[in-house]
């Protein structure tokens, strides 16, 4: 589907990619949760900060590694063929465990600030959070309800689907900017008065910092992938890709 | 362009969304500016708090708004017609712009730290920000060598474009994630042990987080508008956007 020889030499195969890339978020589901259990004290369900501790664990799992994984679906080959309901199912699937995930996540900060008298949603971090999961809500009810369910009707799928393209990508966007606010507040949180100060950099902070890049790298895989149309699925109905029939890209 | 004549029907036309934009951009410089004039005592260039002050002014106008807008340069429709050159020449010049204010954005942070004795370089959002500014001028020069030097070939044209794209979007990305973990941790510097604290969300706190809504609004506006395919420029020369050829197209 190259015009170009050279573009077609170096044209990355997908499924090398997606081996790295979920590696990638394996990592960093590896990272967030050594920082909690070696720094931060571990877990625990009982309101301490080990109750918070879930939190960014389970952001970092559902809202980024997941959801990515979720968003990927179709770009896997076997997906390009046969019927596409069960991959749909698939899709609706690990993006519902990533919401509970989520739920879960928002559940575990919300437990922990009541049993402080710490306020919640004060900061841009918990703004941008909570707006991340509630339009991530939405997405995914409409998602359901226009391409999972039998009623609506060609027309309006064909509609939705660029908004559901869309939204996707821009959640993803959004949990990875709440991800790297959340770590950055987390650590002037923790690491303050004593010899451990995040301005002197211990490796704590070297070490969550690096947690933060490796979830942006992530996100910024997730959506070059997204955004690479030799890895679509050749749609007969999809207007929104190309805008040219199916019959010209020569399927 | 469309398939569907909903679809057409409800297509957003470039222009006044361009206008809504701009008054956005407006809006994120007129605030930052707002916040640190109103609430952080104004603008100097001693070292003081107040030369601190010009650096989310400078990076919010550079790596956001003046970005974004050179970003959208081949969007407008004049553009489509004629030589492409002098629309080569405002991109890459807004873009230098652009860069320009984003390293006197930095110069004022850095000065502000040696002139308190504090380290540089050690939060996320330091790391994540400065890696945005070196992506940006090797994005800068790559552009440059690549499109506005004559020496480079077809077929390297051709085969860079593509990553120019890309790497101009997660740039933006990136830029918007920088302001967001930024505004959150300055107010955590700024908001604390008084009558003020972040957490009882005075007037301020309301104020710069909002700011990072707006930022975060114009970001997600202008990747949407680069995203979308009937805003591009019908280009003969781009097998990265359909790979069809502009024949096929229709054009």
């Amino acid at each position: 589907r190259h015009h170009n020889p050279i573009a077609e030499m170096l044209d990355l195969p997908f499924l090398p990619f997606c081996a790295f890339l979920g590696g990638l978020g394996f990592v960093c589901v590896a990272f967030v949760s050594a920082w909690c259990q070696h720094w931060r004290g571990g877990f625990a369900v009982d309101g301490s900060a080990q109750m918070f501790n879930w939190h960014p664990v389970l952001m970092v799992t559902g809202m980024v590694v997941l959801y990515g994984t979720a968003a990927l679906v179709y770009r896997l080959p076997p997906a390009w063929r046969g019927p596409k309901f069960p991959w749909k199912v698939l899709h609706g699937t690990l993006a519902l465990v990533a919401f509970g995930l989520a739920v879960l996540g928002l559940v575990a900060v919300f437990r922990f600030h009541n049993a402080h008298g710490t306020p919640n949603m004060y900061s841009l971090h918990s703004w941008l959070g909570l707006a991340t999961v509630l339009l991530f809500s939405c997405q995914w009810l409409a998602g359901f309800s226009a391409f999972l369910l039998p009623w609506a009707p060609t027309w309006l799928r064909a509609l939705y689907k660029p908004v559901h393209i869309f939204f996707g990508s821009t959640i993803l966007m959004l949990s990875v900017a709440s991800c790297i606010s959340g770590i950055n507040e987390k650590l002037f949180f923790s690491l303050k008065n004593g010899t451990t100060e995040y301005k002197l950099l211990p490796a704590e902070a070297v070490f969550a910092n690096t947690l933060g890049l490796l979830i942006l790298l992530f996100g910024v895989l997730v959506l070059g992938a997204l955004a690479r149309p030799s890895w679509r699925r050749p749609d007969a109905d999809s207007p929104d890709s190309c805008q040219v029939p199916a019959l010209l890209r020569g399927h």
